[in-house]
């Protein structure tokens, strides 16, 4: 009797969870708390009235090629809506660079982790980025499930710092998940690293390592993630004490081309960063 | 500035988020809600006064011979006091068998994923099932982060509901990490698998196969799992749709030996069951 229940029901239930509204402190520039607001608000109302299977449904391709899944779609119309409302720009994964004539664009992923949002594994979030004169100034993380917040300014210490730890021997690392092309760089660190963890939501994992619950987050070669993916951390893992780079040191620009990819690596700090790099690198 | 700053706060800090009470229906056994309350308010308590570094520094060997972090000490000692309140036996991987001469125990893993819990992942919980006359009656799995629970009574549907997915090709399947022994079957389920996940957190891994979030949950053959790694699983997942077994077929028993160990695999059908202990046997 479970079991054709269960049958019947594939994907076709709803993630039975709210979703709070983000904690957000006072100083968060009013566009990027606006727009963080309207995403878990969003978010909130996609999982309330649609099943699983209907939030992955992909709906469209998005600016950059990649199929667009139904909620990433309502999270960044909602998305729109807000920068109109506060007269910014924005540069987004699905609608590609939206110009209202200001001097401030916002550099936003919608939903980081869209597969575990429209699955309900509930580590996903909204990440946004201020960026003025081509300089990323301000970014903003918000944890969709739990409405948990992290705040940064570029060049400002902030209250969370990174672990501080300089060697990957034993080190607690999150990765993304091994790919065919990458599977020996993922071993060679999973082997030394002391822990594993494979969470698909590079803007939490980013700032777990910034938060110094982690020491590092890598991409081991598959160079997946586009600009967005990696703002908020540019901004926030520095300011926590850590760094951010690219696998193969090229820089990171805030460009309305989204075929441009890099692999992000965030570690507690440069010697983490560089020992990572070494073994991803070296056959 | 920044940097100095940071290398003299390694692992010093708290973790800055409180732990919520669970969420707990009115039908859950009076014991095993204590229990989850006790552990729920311990952990706060223990993340409110002692560092990273002192949550996870190991005070002691546990009953199973493994080393005890501060952190479980902390949790088990609220347990311990509970189940004196509740007059049950206890069954639990620090303090052993706890005879209070009751017909009841209660099977519980005070801290599961306690790495995550000392270094402030936000991925562990607690994990109590009741045994009566040999058999686990009900379970109760509370996320310390949020405060969501899952309950369960052995042979009634539960509302949550597995997918219901059958085939391992395009499965989400959460894994524990590849250990030296284990990597070549880690990476046959990783190559077939549509999406993998790494939470270090068995027992909520497991609820997140119960509540149809991910296809499956397996250790690929480290024998890692103690019963009380696994006891909640044996109840919810099957009441949920789903089945929980051994790769090697050994039946779960509750036996005060704690160095009997299984390799987990929880399914959202026998099916899908079947074809990942195929592809980790099948060399």
């Amino acid at each position: 009797m479970a079991r054709s229940a269960n049958r019947e029901s594939v994907g076709n239930v709803l993630i039975p969870w709210d979703v709070p509204q983000p904690q957000l402190s006072d100083d968060v520039h009013p566009a990027l708390a606006d727009a963080a607001r309207a995403a878990s608000a969003a978010y909130g109302r996609a999982r309330a009235l649609h099943t699983r299977l209907e939030l992955r449904e992909e709906v469209a391709d998005g600016a950059d090629g990649t199929p667009t899944m139904r909620v990433d779609r309502i999270v960044e119309d909602a998305i729109l809506e807000s920068i109109h409302r506060s007269r910014v720009n924005l540069l987004s994964e699905e609608a590609g660079f939206v110009d209202n004539g200001s001097s401030v664009t916002l550099v936003i992923d919608p939903v980081d982790g869209s597969a575990n949002a429209a699955f309900g594994v509930p580590l996903s979030c909204f990440a946004g980025a201020l960026v003025e004169d081509g300089t990323a100034k301000e970014a903003l993380t918000t944890w969709f499930d739990t409405g948990r917040a992290w705040h940064a300014r570029a060049g400002v210490p902030t209250a969370f710092r990174t672990t501080g730890r300089t060697s990957l021997d034993g080190a607690a690392v999150c990765m993304m998940r091994p790919k065919r092309g990458t599977q020996d760089a993922w071993l060679r660190i999973a082997n030394r690293a002391g822990r594993i963890r494979v969470l698909c939501t590079t803007c939490l994992e980013t700032m777990l390592v910034a938060e110094g619950a982690v020491d590092a987050f890598i991409d081991p070669g598959s160079d997946t993630h586009r600009i967005m993916d990696l703002a908020t951390a540019l901004v926030t893992v520095p300011a926590a004490g850590g760094v951010l780079v690219d696998l193969h040191g090229r820089p990171f620009t805030f460009g309305p081309d989204l075929t441009h990819r890099w692999s992000g690596v965030a570690a507690a700090t440069p010697q983490l960063a560089e020992e990572l790099i070494a073994t991803v690198l070296d056959a």
